[in-house]
């Protein structure tokens, strides 16, 4: 059973390309490059719708109307669903009493009693609006905390987009980026030698709580990596950032490390904390309150209390409900059975990283060209899947969902079958692997 | 007339006093100094309320339930009254459709469609949430769109508290500030002096739109000197930001230097765009788009659609309506009855920058304990007023408001004059100033 099926021969789909089209001209007119930021649909298939009207559930609809399965999750905010009726309730509730004021309200103290009492590294926290907030404060933090300079990061690892941290050099100086030094992921021996050339200078080390880079397979944290990244911070003096703000409460229900027996000094999260409403967090432990004291982070929203009582209503869930088993259930029954699907069809089809943030690639596949084309097929099916982001399951997710998007995926592997050796080049993604020599 | 007179007598105090000082102890806790950022109470006088339960139109109720007559307006997001049934009606209803998905809703095009249309320099729009978002924005466009790194700022200018330009040093390194170079506000040769400093290296110069540095009389900007940055930023090749977040909208429907006859390249706004829902907006020219265009910036929450709902009603009522004229006659009126009060009871009290933006300051008051002991007295009366950042008259203040808050000036004033030569040095400012060496 198939949500919705676009024939792409029915005047219905005129329709869809008038409204998207009409939209798409408008913003090419007001919008930079017609769309900035990790929403833009440049770099996805062309079919692709690039404006959504309504969200529910586990559903998206684009501008025409079309509902779609949606594995993106707004890049990772739906956490419990779109829309949920009891997290926006206490939003709204919150907005009609005070929301942005001349002082933050009492729910900042239990917002932040209820991260300390459930993040197990917490003392205290900060909250803010971007996950790039939070991340930029941690180094903050980090560095007043030692009075030391240098940072070290992941090669690939996403952090953020201030000048700092943003993957592309454009409008960024050398100064940006100075004080950092690179190491690979799961590699103790390149974390070591890039502690080695910081000298007394580290301040910090960032980890995402697993390998989630775009365009190549992801990989979990080894326990020997996760408990050497400690042991190294710990040795040269300096402080563990886990950046959860992809991550967070998808995996766990505490710092994804914590699994692994690996407390950090402080930990990054947005997205999904209020399940979708803006409000991102810093949480720190003892150690690094020092420097969360001395610094000056602010912002004009920080303090807004409608997303702090929505974040209240999604610790809740988190604490109170099965919402993560239950995402376990589905994301594993649609990682088998996207498997086997696969497998009949005799597809070299790779689903890496957790179940619950799954990313697909294909064998033989370069330039994503099969990707693309599987990725369409399941999109005329009403399945959004992205090519090459890491994907996300959300606790609205039925079995019925899965049922859908495994028989989406079935049929759009039985075409993909049929054509996956006579693909035309990939000319959305050759001028990017063209600038990244991959 | 006067809302609501606190008793210090009165058993309702103490118990307010447990119920703030309740909220504090726990705040202490789980939050850097018990709280951090711009809406700390550190360095205000002792008996502001730190927590707020309730805002409604131009007033405040602090976790007591003690209702105020604010002019802080949340430090600037209440533009048009708290909890606008008008503009939270449209957030509502928007958030029942879709707020954070997996694509921008239409709404941002009709939204970046409104600032262009109303906002003479601009063509494009970038939207983001913090006013830091969109000053570093703004940077990163002008670096990429001329290729080049430097920029200037003025002395003492507030532009958002990321590395590059947060006000205290702590949890920077020497690099974040490389590539800037500040000149004097509404002096001209300090600017020349700053340009010929950064050579064929200038990107862009910062400029607020009126001097409104905190501690410091206010100051709007002379014809000349305005006129003079948009010709040396022309001479130079380099590109000027106008930083509209803290003033946009509150003096004029659009870019305040427009009312100089001088456009900026880029401008960056935030706070009121809303009406204190969370989003921002970078705008720029043509000339900037090359820069836009080529940066990397995004948000989780950048795309969320609820608040560009509310941004679009606010601008309607911003074109459509005399909110701009109402907040200029009720600024007038305050300021006319507060000169007028001052020099009845003989007090050397000055109201600098826009009356719609005020910032209060008393002579012979260089540790501020004059401001201090006024703002109490104020307090206790029901009226919040700052001692030391400007202010904001918002479009809800009525007359009887205005009236109210003249009469408990008249009665502030009144024991300021019995007491001021015998006040006690200001214990919560004295190691700023000492800090500062001011």
């Amino acid at each position: 059973m198939i949500v919705k099926t676009i024939d792409v021969e029915a005047p219905v789909l005129q329709t869809l390309l008038n409204t998207e089209q009409a939209l798409r001209d408008r913003a090419a007119a007001v919008l930079p490059n017609g769309m900035y930021g990790h929403q833009s649909i440049r770099l996805l298939p062309e079919e692709y719708p690039q404006f959504f009207s309504r969200a529910q559930g586990t559903h998206i609809w684009d501008a025409q109307g079309n509902r779609y399965i949606d594995y993106m999750c707004a890049y990772g905010p739906n956490l419990l669903g779109y829309a949920d009726p009891e997290i926006d309730a206490a939003y709204i509730a919150q907005l009609r009493l005070g929301d942005t004021m001349t002082g933050p309200s009492p729910l900042i103290v239990d917002l932040a009693e209820a991260f300390v009492r459930n993040i197990k590294h917490a003392e205290w926290a900060i909250f803010c609006k971007n996950g790039t907030d939070a991340t930029t404060a941690a180094m903050m933090a980090a560095r007043a905390a030692t009075g030391r300079n240098i940072i070290l990061r992941a090669h690939g690892s996403y952090h953020g987009s201030a000048p700092w941290c943003t993957p592309l050099p454009a409008g960024t100086t050398v100064a940006d980026h100075a004080n950092q030094i690179f190491y690979d992921y799961n590699d103790l021996a390149s974390l070591h030698a890039a502690i080695a050339q910081a000298g007394n200078d580290l301040a910090a080390v960032f980890a995402t709580p697993f390998r989630h880079d775009a365009f190549v397979p992801q990989a979990l944290p080894s326990q020997e990596y996760a408990t050497g990244v400690r042991a190294a911070c710990d040795a040269a003096g300096a402080l563990l950032i886990v950046d959860e703000v992809r991550v967070g409460f998808r995996l766990s229900r505490d710092c994804y490390w914590e699994t692994l027996g690996v407390s950090p000094d402080l930990s990054s999260w947005g997205k999904v904390i209020a399940n979708g409403h803006p409000i991102s967090v810093l949480l720190g432990n003892a150690r690094a309150r020092t420097g969360a004291e001395q610094i000056y982070v602010t912002g004009s929203f920080w303090f807004s209390a409608a997303a702090m009582a929505a974040a209240l209503a999604t610790l809740r869930r988190i604490v109170e409900t099965d919402y993560l088993e239950h995402i376990e259930r589905m994301a594993a029954s649609l990682h088998d059975g996207l498997s086997t699907s696969a497998n009949r069809h005799g597809i070299g089809f790779s689903q890496t990283g957790p179940a619950a943030m799954p990313l697909f690639l294909f064998d033989e596949d370069p330039d994503f060209r099969r990707n693309f084309f599987w990725c369409t097929e399941m999109l005329r099916r009403g399945i959004y899947v992205h090519p090459w982001h890491n994907m996300f399951i959300n606790a609205a997710v039925t079995e019925a969902d899965v049922a859908d998007t495994v028989a989406a995926a079935d049929a759009a592997f039985a075409v993909l079958a049929q054509v996956q050796h006579n693909l035309p080049a990939n000319a959305r993604l050759a001028p990017l692997f063209a600038v990244h020599g991959g």
